[in-house]
Parts: C-alpha cells; sequence; structure tokens
C-alpha cells in the first residue's frame, strides 16, 4: 500500500505566472506529489490531513555547488588573500583529509543543509564514498562527484579517473535515486586538456553531465589565455566539454562571446554570490547570462569560503547585489532570486522532476513558520521568503516524500555526535 | 540592595588589541558590567553563577538608522523604481499613518530587533511619543528623534520643530536612562537650509547631537548642486550642522573633500548595505570613510527597504560587499565589522558606555548558542558570528542589566498579540 498524506490549510509557494502562492491543499502519495491546489481534491475528502495553518511550503533550496566536507575548515581561514589562503591554509589542511574527515564533515554540512531548507546539494570532492553514505544515511537528494585535479603524474590521473568512473558507477540512481552523478575535472586551470578530454569521453560513455569550476578569477582567466591562447568558456567549448549537459561554477568573468558559447550550448551556471564576495573574486554577469537565456542557480560553495551553507542567504545576496552594483532596483526580482534558488537549481542539475510543488515532481519540500514578526504584515510571501526569511524559520523538511526535519530538529542524523566528531576531526588535522 | 549576578564558563566577545574573546566570567551589578576575566572575580567565589557553557555572549547589536514603524510596509512594494516606490507605495500609506499605527509597527519592529540580538536602536520618524512608550515598556535601548521634512508652509515647519525639542524635553534620559534624544531634519533634499539652521540652533540649546540623511543617492546629491551650488557635506558643514556631534545616514556618495569634511567635524556614518543594495543606490566607500578616519556603523533602514532588521545581516553584508566590489579580501575583515555593528555603533549614537564587555559599561549584550553545525569547528567565533550566525542563533538578551529576552522568547512583550495588531493596522491602512 502506498504512504498517502494531505496537508490542509497551507500556502504552497507555486511561483506560476501571474500566481506566486496557492492556499489550500497538497496531496504527497509516496514520494511524489500528486496534487496542489486551492480545493481538495477529489476523492480525499475523508482523508486525515496535515494542519498547515501558519506555514508557508517551498520547494526545497537546491545548492548547485559546494565542497561539503570542507566545513571543517569553516573560520580556519578569513580575510586573507587568494593564493595566501588556498597555499598556507586550506590545501596543507585539505592534503591531510582522511575518509574520516569528509564523513563527519559531510554529515555537518548535511545537517546545516537540512536543517535550513536546503534538500539538495550538489558536490565535487574526493573519498566520494562516504559523501554518497552521508546522503543515504541522511534521507536528502545529492548530485555527487569525484572531482579531479590533473596537476599530477599521468598515472595519478589515471587512477583519478578510474575513481570518478566507479564512483558514478556504483551510486548512480541509488538511495531510491536520491543520488545521481556527474563527471567533473576539477577546472581548465588545473586540468590539462588531455585529462578534460577524457573526463569528457566517460561523460559520454556514462550519458552523465559535467561539472567543473570556471573563469571564479580573473587571475585564472589569464592564466588560460597565456597557456592555451583563450579563455575559458572557448577552451572548454574546443574540448567538447558542451556537448554534453553541463554545469560551471562561478562564471564570474565573461565576455559577451562567452556568454554567448554558454547560451548556444545549453550549458547551466552555479552562481556563487557569498564566496565570490568573500574571496573579493568579483561580481557575476547574472543579469546578462539571464537575458541570453543563460540557466543560472546558486550555490554556497563550500563553508571555508562563505562561512555557512544557507541557501536563504545566497537567494537574498543574488536579489540585492546585483540591483546594488548595476544601479537597477527592478534586476533580480525576488521571485527570480527564488526560482534561482529552487527551479532554476533543478535545471541546472539535471533533476527535472524537482524544484517545484506541482502535480508529478518529488515531493521534496520545507515549511516555514511564518507566525514570526519578521513575516508580518502578511503582504508578500515570496518578498518575505527572499528578503527576510533565513534559515531557521524552516519548521520542517520533506526529501523523497520523508521528513527528515520535524520542528527544527533533524530526525535522520544525530547533531550532539556529528558536532562531536566533527570537532575532532578538525583537532586531529590540526595536530597531524 | 543591588542585583547581582554572574555568569561562568562563558566565552564573551571582547574585540581587544591581540584577544578577541575571553573565555571565565562576568559579573553583573544592577545595569553596569562589574568584571570581564578569565578568573573568578575576587570575592565573588561563593556567587552563585549563570552557567555560561555553549554561549557566546556578546555586545548587543546597534542599530544606528532606521524607521521602525516602517515594517507595517514590508513587503508592500519591493524591486521598483526609487521614485515609483516612494510616490506610489511608500508616502500614500505612511500619509495614513496614526500613532496607533506607529505604536503597533513600532512594536513589531522592536521585538524583531530585541529577538535578534539588538539592544539599542535610533529611530526617526513621526509620532514620536508612541516610539518612545514602545521603548519604555519593552525594556530596550534607543536613541529618539522626531524626523522633519521641511517641503511645508512655514507654521507646519514650525509646529514639526517645536514637536521636536518637545519630545527631546519629554524624553531625553527617560525610561532608567534607556531614551536618549537627537535633533532629525530628515535630509537636505527635504529641508530647506533655514530650517535645517533652527534644528542645529535647537540641538545647541538643547545640547543634543543631530541626525540626518545625507547622499544616499546620486540624484539627490545632483539636486543639491543644483539647488545650492555645492554637495550635500559642504552644503550641511555651512549651515552649521557638522559644529554639533552628529550621524548621517548612508554617505553613499561621497568625494574625497566631502569624506575630510566628515573626518575633520567628527561626524559618524550610518552604513545601511541592506537598504542601499535593495534600493539600488550604491556602495558606500566605506573602507576610505575608516582610512580617514570617520567612525562608520551600520543601520538597517526601515523594513520596508530591506525587508528585515537583521543586524547579523547588516555585519555580514559590510564584510562581504567591500571585498567583493574593492577586489581586495582583506578589506573589512570580521572583526572590524562586527566592531561596526557594536562599538562603532555606541561612538556613532553617542553612548560611550555601551557596545562593549568591560568593567564599567551598560550591561547590553546578548547569548548566541554556540552548540549548532554552523558555530562547529570551534575556529574563530568572531569569525563565526560575522560570516555564519543569524538573528535566530541569540538565545538571551540583557538591556540596562535586565534579560528581555529567554530562550529564544521576548519576556517583555506579547508577540502573539503584536503580529495580530501589526496585521491589522496594515489591513486599516490599506482600506483607508
Amino acid at each position: 500500500m502506498s504512504r498517502k498524506w494531505l496537508i490542509k490549510n497551507g500556502t504552497f509557494v507555486v511561483l506560476e505566472p501571474g500566481q506566486s502562492v496557492i492556499k489550500g491543499y497538497m496531496l504527497i502519495e509516496d514520494d511524489v506529489i500528486k496534487y496542489v491546489g486551492e480545493s481538495c481534491p477529489e476523492g480525499e475528502e475523508e482523508t486525515e490531513a496535515f494542519d498547515g495553518s501558519g506555514l508557508l511550503f517551498s520547494p526545497g533550496l537546491i545548492n548547485t555547488h559546494g565542497h561539503a566536507a570542507m566545513s571543517l575548515l569553516r573560520g580556519y581561514g578569513d580575510d586573507m588573500e587568494l593564493q595566501t589562503w588556498l597555499q598556507e591554509k586550506m590545501w596543507p589542511m585539505e592534503a591531510k583529509f582522511t575518509s574520516n574527515d569528509v564523513y563527519w564533515g559531510t554529515s555537518l554540512s548535511v545537517l546545516e543543509m537540512l536543517k535550513g531548507g536546503t534538500t539538495t546539494f550538489l558536490d565535487m570532492y574526493d573519498h566520494m564514498d562516504q559523501v554518497a553514505k552521508v546522503v543515504q544515511e541522511s534521507g536528502m537528494r545529492a548530485v555527487l562527484m569525484r572531482g579531479a585535479i590533473g596537476l599530477c603524474p599521468e598515472d595519478v590521473q589515471q587512477m583519478k579517473l578510474e575513481e570518478a568512473v566507479q564512483f558514478a558507477k556504483d551510486w548512480h540512481g541509488q538511495a531510491d535515486g536520491r543520488i545521481t552523478t556527474m563527471m567533473s575535472p576539477h577546472s581548465p586551470y588545473t586540468c590539462p586538456p588531455a585529462f578534460i578530454e577524457k573526463f569528457v569521453q566517460a561523460a559520454h560513455d556514462l550519458d552523465l553531465p559535467l561539472h567543473t569550476h570556471m573563469s571564479e578569477t580573473a587571475a585564472e582567466v589569464q592564466q588560460n589565455i597565456n597557456d592555451y591562447g583563450t579563455r575559458p568558456a572557448i577552451h572548454l567549448e574546443k574540448l567538447g566539454f558542451f556537448s554534453r549537459p553541463s554545469i560551471v561554477a562561478h562564471g564570474v568573468h565573461l565576455t559577451d562571446e562567452e556568454i554567448e558559447i554558454l547560451a548556444r550550448n545549453k550549458v547551466a551556471v552555479s552562481h556563487n554570490p557569498g564566496s565570490n564576495l568573500k574571496l573579493a573574486s568579483g561580481v557575476a554577469r547574472v543579469m546578462d547570462l539571464q537575458k541570453a537565456g543563460v540557466v543560472v542557480s546558486l550555490g554556497t560553495d563550500g563553508a571555508a569560503s562563505n562561512n555557512n551553507l544557507d541557501m536563504f542567504e545566497e537567494v537574498r545576496l543574488a536579489a540585492l547585489i546585483h540591483k546594488g552594483v548595476s544601479g537597477d532596483p527592478t534586476a533580480v526580482p525576488a521571485d527570480e532570486a527564488l526560482k534561482m534558488g529552487t527551479i532554476y537549481g533543478a535545471q541546472s542539475v539535471y533533476l527535472q522532476n524537482t524544484g517545484r510543488l506541482a502535480a508529478g515532481m518529488k515531493a521534496d519540500f520545507i515549511a516555514l513558520d511564518t507566525d514570526q514578526a519578521h513575516f508580518v504584515p502578511y503582504t508578500d510571501f515570496i518578498s518575505h521568503m527572499v528578503y527576510s526569511a533565513g534559515p531557521k524559520d524552516v519548521k520542517h523538511v520533506w526529501v523523497n516524500g520523508a521528513q527528515v526535519v520535524k520542528n527544527g530538529s533533524c530526525i535522520t542524523m544525530d547533531e550532539e555526535r556529528i558536532r562531536r566528531e566533527a570537532q575532532a576531526c578538525f583537532e586531529g588535522l590540526l595536530s597531524r
């Protein structure tokens, strides 16, 4: 028999043209939304219903770029020059990461994300079996990939490629379909062209999308020009990268020509406003990308450069920064920012059946407690969610039809143990 | 007999050179901090102590510019051109505000601010007796002033000036000293020079500081040049405004000469990053102001242009934006951003005995719950507070030595009633 449950008296974020919210009912069966509408769905008049009064139901937020295990380095290096930060702080510590560190670092991040209303995250890192294990146990949805840096001997390159392929084979479609995978060479500036081409071939062979970092800093763009005579988007197009469904992270420094390349190849961009600001990388040309038809979603990047994994903050930053920097107060309006954090996120990571509250979509959704001062008056719930809400307004979270956060507590994870183990991992990294 | 209480096992944000936090004890007697230090204060070994384990104690945040009653218009108009927003949305509604609206709108804001860790706010509005009443009842600290727009007949101008003076006389030093007042002509572009001069004279007579909006938008600066042949800071200096202790809000569009004028006259600037971004006013020259020696603090502005009153967000925006826009990742480091939200805030509103945890300061402080994923690992509490924390991490709040928020609930205000009355006020404004 199928699990079925009905929500009544709820306010549901649908973001349809002319209708941003619906007040009424939502019906879930197993892992799928069967109905969202103003009246009770037919035949369900006698079904016992969950009272959604005082709750705003939204699609779960989708974090399209990050490195979850890096939460172990939260606050370990701030307010520094990028190269100093990488060379003196991040890389020496990351080199010491064991699979145990990745397990607990990822657990810490998944806990923070779930409680903060994120239901899907993309993760590019190492020791990915551990990440998949956390996803499996926690009930979250994730798009996972072994990120490979190619600045190493050919046999090590080959080993990394095989790891990436094996990981994808082992885990794609696992955890009741909550895990999907991608192929992911780290970036054009850390991967020789031939190495990138091997990942493109593997993505073709496995029929998977591709992900990489691209044009985060002006310096890496210049290096690409020095090394390969051209800018990163042109370079990646030549290597066949965009012949696959793909998503690039950052895309801060782009020419008009590169934006046209991304649009023509239907490449999605994961905009990471918090991380880009904190590392002083710059401000991405989000309005130009959107005008060209590029799907722009949002990511937190790793917690070491953010320093939280709060997707409400990324949604709000997307809505605020581009207004302030362009001088246009109509830039990235609230509904567009929220779509970047939900439906465009789903499109970016090639999970077309998530990111919206509508019949036929996977039941990944969150309930915000609107009985709070910063949601009053009840003028515009989309505005309130984007400009006023925060991660701790999330009261309940469901992924794939199953509740994972209830009354603000994560019911699938041992919160206290995760904090303790993550702290121990950090101390271990410091002492080794 | 004096009230006395001791906190043990706490982590205290002191932001002293070379020492950002102290782990140990804090002693409060009545409304004053008597001691902060690693060891138990002498003679208090037998005193029963409050266990501060798992709590980060910080000075309360200080919001140096706003219009609290405007929370009634939260989400009523977003993503619009400034003039359309003002003329079609804000001004028609504000013209209908009664003292009842101001009472409940301010209550809504004070509730949000207190629960979010703000212990002092500056408020410039109308019906200020109502605002003072809310401050008196809620236990908050505030710097209040009747903001006066001078685009009206002379008799109305005179009435506003008299109201402002009377308000200051009635309320300065009231509510156990929690209320102080200033004189506040609204702005150079809404007040004729002679009207501003009258406020300056009143500030001299009453020995009060002055506050005004200045150079928020490029358009108002241009209007100042058109009307008076000079830019706002030069104009205000000529009118004697800076002969009093003063604080200007926004200061987005400033020349080097104007920055020098502010520095020479020791004028404080309330930087409002969230509002400035949302209204697309621009990005203030915060680093240049600080380099020149100007005290820069933080304000939310009214909730209609923010849209919350979350000072953690303003602190974080101050730390993030100036890095991203300048390209310098060392700009506005975490400790500086937190000082802007605390000690510089106190200096800006001329409350020199608040804004720090140190012996002799007023006991205005907050306790954050650090037993949460986004505070792990325990690397750097200042970084965590600035880059990762949010308003709902605030567990307890004390103002003037008295607890006002306990376990996340405001114990001095009726939360449910305030939400209900504020909603009713909004609906009344819509229907009138």
